[in-house]
C-alpha cells in the first residue's frame, strides 16, 4: 500500500526484560514511585479507567492501565495479563508489557517487555514507601500474610529502607512459605515461617494474597502498629477484616475511587466501619512525613497506572541514557 | 535484579510500517473487517470502554481501545494519537501502534508499529463494506465532503467494491480538495472538485470530516439513496442534520451505544428525531445482505476495538506465514 510511504516514522525502540531489569534499580523505582505517588496527590495526573478483558476458557483476564504525570515528558499505557491454566502449560501466570509514549508529540517511543516485573516493583516500591513512613521507627517486627513473589518483594523492598531483624511468613501453603522463609535466609533476612495468628499479631503486617474474604478475625491484629494491604485489586478480594478499619486512626489508599471501589478501604465503607472520606493519599503521608507515627495505621493499595508512567519514563531514561553513553554492541 | 532469570520469556515478534503495510492487503483487511462486525453484530465480541487521555500543552489526546472476537485466538489493544500542533514541527499529526496478544496465554505476540495506518484502513474498509452493501446497485456517483486521508480512503476502498463513475469532492480548504481530487484522477477515478451543495446532492454522500457542526441542512440531500458518516467519533462531533435520520428506512450503526454517545445517530436521538432502538448492526446488514436498498439509508461509524483486534490478527498471521516461509534475511 503506497501510500505509507508518505508518512513520518516513529522511532521505536524495544528493550527485553534483560535490559530493562538492569536499569529499573531499586533506587530509581523507588524515586519513581515516590513521585508519581506525590504528584498523583496533588491531583498532577491522569488515569483514565482501566479496560478490563476475561477469557474464560483460559481462566485469564487482560487489565491495561494508562497514566500520565502532568509535566512528565512521557505517558504509558500497561498490558498486564494473569492466565491461571498457564501453570499447566508449563508457561508463568503472569505476562504484560508497558508502552512509553511521548506526551508533546503522542509517538510511541518504547516498548518495555518487562513480562509484568516493572508492576511487581512498582508494587512493591509502593507499599515499601507507605510501610516505612506509617510504622513506628523502632518497629523492625514483620508479618507477611501470603508467600507469593509480592508478598517476597514486599519485604525485600521495605528492608532497603528499614533493615529488619524478623520476618514471620504465613502461607495458605505451607510449602511456598517455607520456600520463601529460605530464600529470605539465603539473603540474610532473620525469617521464620509461623501460623498465621503469629504473623497477623508482629508489630507491622503486610498482607499480599489473592484472597476473597478476610483472612483473619479483627483480634488477631493483637500489636499491630501499621498493617499494608496489597491483595485486593479488584472488585471482590479482599484481605482485611472490615472493623479493623475503625480501629484506624490514618487510613492511606493510593486512590481513593479505586479503593473504594475494589480495595480493602471500600468493603470497610460499605460494611459501615468508617466513612467514605476517611482515608488520606498515600502521596501527601510521603510528601509531608507528617505522621506522629503513634497511632495505628492502614495503608490500602489497588495500582495507579500514574505510577507505571512514571517508571517506565525513569527506566527509558537510564536506558536511553545509556545508549548514548559509549559506542558499543546492542 | 537477579529474580528476573526465572520467568519463562516471551517471544514478542516486532513488525514496522513497511512490513505492516505489506501484509495489510485490501483483501486480507476486508475480511477481517467483515468477520468483526458480524461477530460485534452477534455480541461475540469483547469490547471495553476505550481509555482516553488528554494533553493541553500540545494540543494532544490519546485513545485506547481493545478488542476481543471470542474464538479468536488473538486480542488486541490499540494505541492512537491525535497531536494538532505537530504540524507546526513538520511532523504527522496521527500516531499509534497495535499490541496483538495470545488469549490462550496472555503473552504479548507482536508489537504492529502501523504509525496508525490499520485503524485507518479498517476504518475505510468498514465504510466501504455497508456503503456498498445499503447503496441501490445501479449507483455508481459519489459525494464526498472532506477531503482529508479518510476522505480519500473511504472513496478508494468503496471503488474496490463497486466501480465508481464519478466523484464529487468538497472540502473546507478548496486547495486540499484540489489535491484530493487530482490523487484520484491520476489512479483513474473520473473525479471533480464541486461545491457542498452539489457533493450533498449526490446519490451516494460519503461524510469524512472534523465537524462540530452539521456540515449542511437536510434539504441539499436531494438525491441521496444512502449517507455514510465517518468522522463523528467523540462526543462533541457531528457531521450530519439530525433531522436526516427521520427520512432513513434504514440506520446503521457499528456500535449501539458507542454511536448513541458520540455518533451523529446520537445526536439525532437526543433532538428527537430517531427512536434510540432505531439502528440495526451493520454486521447484521453484512451478513444478510437482506435490506431491499430501495430505502433511504444512513450508516454511522465510531470504530470499534473487535475490528482492530481482527485486523491485527490477520495481519500477524500473513506476517507469520511469511516468517515461516523460505528462510531469508529479516
Amino acid at each position: 500500500m503506497g501510500e505509507v510511504a508518505e508518512r513520518a516514522r516513529v522511532n521505536l525502540e524495544y528493550f527485553n526484560l534483560d535490559q530493562v531489569a538492569e536499569a529499573a534499580t531499586k533506587p530509581l523505582i523507588f524515586g519513581a514511585v515516590r513521585g508519581a505517588l506525590i504528584a498523583h496527590a496533588e491531583r498532577r495526573t491522569q488515569v483514565p479507567e482501566p479496560m478490563h478483558l476475561t477469557f474464560p476458557d483460559a481462566d485469564g483476564d487482560c487489565h491495561v492501565k494508562a497514566g500520565y504525570c502532568l509535566d512528565s515528558p512521557h505517558f504509558a499505557v500497561k498490558i498486564a495479563t494473569g492466565f491461571y491454566a498457564n501453570s499447566r502449560l508449563g508457561l508463568e501466570t503472569n505476562d504484560g508489557l508497558m508502552l512509553l509514549m511521548s506526551a508533546t508529540t503522542g509517538s510511541p517511543l518504547a516498548v518495555l517487555a518487562d513480562n509484568g516485573w516493572l508492576t511487581a516493583w512498582r508494587t512493591a516500591a509502593a507499599g515499601a514507601l507507605i510501610t516505612d513512613v506509617l510504622t513506628s521507627p523502632q518497629i523492625s517486627e514483620v508479618g507477611v500474610l501470603g508467600a507469593g513473589l509480592q508478598a517476597q518483594l514486599q519485604v525485600e523492598w521495605l528492608h532497603e529502607l528499614r533493615p529488619l531483624a524478623r520476618v514471620m511468613v504465613w502461607g495458605r501453603h505451607e510449602d511456598a512459605a517455607a520456600r520463601l522463609v529460605s530464600r529470605f535466609r539465603r539473603n540474610g533476612l532473620n525469617a521464620v515461617a509461623t501460623g498465621i495468628s503469629e504473623a497477623a499479631g508482629a508489630e507491622c503486617v503486610i498482607t499480599a494474597t489473592a484472597a476473597h474474604t478476610p483472612l483473619i478475625h479483627c483480634g488477631a491484629f493483637t500489636a499491630a502498629n501499621h498493617v499494608t494491604a496489597i491483595g485486593a485489586d479488584m472488585p471482590g478480594k479482599s484481605e482485611l477484616p472490615p472493623e479493623l478499619f475503625a480501629r484506624a486512626a490514618t487510613i492511606a489508599t493510593d486512590d481513593h475511587s479505586q479503593c473504594l471501589k475494589h480495595g480493602d478501604f471500600g468493603n470497610a465503607v460499605r460494611a459501615g466501619w468508617v466513612r467514605e472520606t476517611a482515608d488520606t493519599p498515600i502521596g501527601t503521608l510521603l510528601r509531608d512525613e507528617a505522621t506522629d507515627r503513634r497511632g495505628f495505621s492502614i495503608a490500602d493499595l489497588t495500582g495507579v497506572g500514574a505510577l507505571d508512567a512514571q517508571v517506565a519514563s525513569a527506566v527509558f531514561a537510564a536506558l536511553a541514557a545509556d545508549l548514548d553513553a559509549p559506542p558499543t554492541t546492542r
